[in-house]
């Protein structure tokens, strides 16, 4: 019989939260950051480079293994972990953020969705009932509900229009939360009802007590609207509980400022995870609001697109004046790529595509974000983090919009 | 002062040597194997990876490192071990038959060739004095003299015609060797000529006791033009004798009947080296002839198209039939990929065009290569080779192509 899921809860500091969870294939240390494989394997790392980048845990995403190699093939290896040769805990989304964001939706009611695979077209049902079970077939640790997730952004009240991305499109500063558009209202109500009504679906299909099921709060930037997803979900019961729908067009202050407000309304007892966020200065933020898990495509993307996050802000390999540097990425930094490459070389990569390049820079990427992630544990554990907050805040890591300062 | 090149002959089995080459950077177990890191980087591998295959040795090209970087750029970084943190010995080609092959060859002479860069159309000068200043600048522990490469295939005797390339074109087998068409006589005969004043005046060009310089035997299939191009090499004096203009179109029976004439004549007391060289099976034939370095893109680059060298023959991973094989590439194999990898996961890999199949493809492909060559080794060095040939030619591993044995 597999270990059991637990979340221990170690030191508080403010709202910041040092936890540890357990999973069948490992612990976790909490606050975590988990990067995204989305079909099975991070972009262009092998698992111990992976590892080596102080890594516990990663994503993998149920809409793409369901469209390719489909959930039965990942099962009959022994599920995601073995397939894709990852020997610590794996976490998989509900496949609802992709289909709302990558497929053509052809209809979406109580039942479920139906859309069409944007790899070729074929026409594909995802019901509260199938996700559970496909996420059953493909074995993660942890595992998600199928919930609704709609757009904050734009004025179109249109059901059938999303806009989900992990990447703000505006950073510009915004100091108050902003009136959601009129129209949008009763989408994200009805989101609200549709998530609760397909929590407790997926809740009662839910068949291995091996695998963690958290719940997903929806509703906007309403802290009402989110507090009734909230009560509902804890009537129903989950091992953990997410916060959908954001980092999906607000303005990133919009954000913080509903973290503050909201999140340590989350069960103190259970494990708390922001889905799809974010830059390093959201996961400062949200930390400090008492988050305990994140998710984001960010370090691997922008290191295949040859931007590294550094401790001096970030750096685009391909500018002319990294030609003869002989600098590491980051001098702070002791990850593989760090330790051996130069920028001037990683830059010649960048320039010849050679695809190594790729490998490094997001390779160094994920360790920069596993690095904040220990310090920012660490800080918590010392009773540190607003005094390391606000000096981090203060510096190159909080620029603007990241890939624009060089 | 860095350590002198060295070359010591461990052990004779028949024409086979058992030896060891000293160089600056470090050891080499020869025969070996010299997997290709065209821009100063195997493509999709990191330097640990390469390590890991068991490789000690690897080349680069100066004509793709002259156009970008610029040799300049990689001197500024510490030579090119350095630059691209590869913590072993590296050898340079001398750029001359990527002018051959990819370049847009604008003038031929005794003086040297002019020719525009395959990227931008820049028009470049190659010389015997700047290819060797050039590998000097690159500071390689290896380097090759600037030789005339003429195709063996087609009846033209036009002088700004060639056809080379690493893999041949025709793998059927010949029974003896072909005549060489009458109206190639001329080139062939040419290039031996301008080869041999070329290797005079790089001897006089190379300006770095650190660096051995091979010279390169030139001549076609013909054993008298190649025995007179040696010996007016050995009269210049070279620290070892390639065999270039092979594995250029002919047929590779032809190739191997010509290396059981003529490879052993080779000066006994320097490294020989196969330039550009090959399949499994070719390695094994020139091996057994007396042939002790080879360098070749088949492993990286069948690695990265989805074909896997194994001791069953060749795979082709989006073959169907891997879909659910939770076998490694090779059962026989210890590889980072076959410990931990199923065919059925590198088949989702390619399918999906995750670069990460490339990758751990082509660990396996160099890696496969090196054990091949240890084992060719210890055969030597136990006298046991001819025994060890005829059990692997008997085998899969000569399949005819092996890209199609599926």
């Amino acid at each position: 019989m597999a270990t059991a899921f637990g979340f221990e809860l170690l030191k508080l500091d403010g709202r910041a939260r040092r936890g540890r969870l357990v999973t069948p294939h490992g612990e976790i240390d909490t606050p975590a950051f988990m990067p995204v494989g989305t079909r099975a394997a991070l972009k262009g790392l092998s698992p111990l480079q992976v590892r080596g980048t102080g890594t516990q845990v990663v994503l993998a995403n149920t809409y793409h293994l369901l469209l390719r190699p489909g959930a039965e093939v990942v099962a009959h290896f022994g599920g995601v972990q073995r397939f894709m040769n990852w020997h610590g805990p794996v976490l998989t989304d509900s496949g609802g953020f992709q289909v709302f964001s990558l497929a053509d939706l052809r209809r979406l009611d109580d039942d479920g969705v139906v859309f069409r695979s944007h790899i070729d077209g074929a026409k594909v049902t995802l019901t509260p009932e199938i996700s559970i079970a496909v996420q059953n077939q493909l074995g993660a640790d942890i595992i998600m509900c199928f919930d609704e997730c709609p757009s904050l952004v734009g004025a179109s009240g249109n059901a059938g229009k999303w806009e989900c991305g992990n990447e703000p499109t505006d950073a510009g500063s915004a100091p108050h939360l902003p009136t959601i558009p009129p129209s949008h209202l009763p989408t994200i109500v009805d989101a609200v009802r549709r998530t609760v009504a397909w929590a407790k679906r997926c809740k009662a299909a839910h068949a291995r007590q091996d695998q963690a099921l958290y719940g997903i709060v929806q509703g906007g930037l309403d802290v009402g609207l989110r507090r009734t997803c909230l009560d509902q979900l804890v009537e129903i019961g989950f091992d953990g509980y997410a916060l959908g729908g954001l980092s999906v067009g607000e303005p990133p202050a919009a954000m913080r400022e509903f973290l503050d407000a909201f999140a340590h309304e989350l069960p103190a007892d259970r494990p708390r995870y922001l889905m799809g966020v974010g830059t390093p200065a959201d996961l400062i933020h949200a930390v400090s609001a008492g988050i305990d898990q994140f998710d984001c495509v960010l370090p691997t993307r922008n290191g295949r697109k040859g931007y590294a996050f550094t401790s001096r802000g970030v750096l685009r390999m391909k500018n002319a004046h990294h030609r003869l540097s002989d600098e590491p990425l980051d001098a702070a930094c002791g990850c593989e790529t760090c330790r051996g490459f130069s920028r001037g070389y990683l830059r010649h990569l960048f320039m010849n595509e050679e695809v190594l390049g790729a490998t490094l820079v997001s390779l160094h990427n994920v360790a920069f974000y596993q690095d904040l992630m220990r310090r920012l544990r660490e800080a918590i554990a010392t009773g540190r983090l607003e005094t390391l907050k606000a000096e981090l805040l203060a510096g190159p890591i909080a620029g603007r919009r990241d890939e624009e300062t060089e």
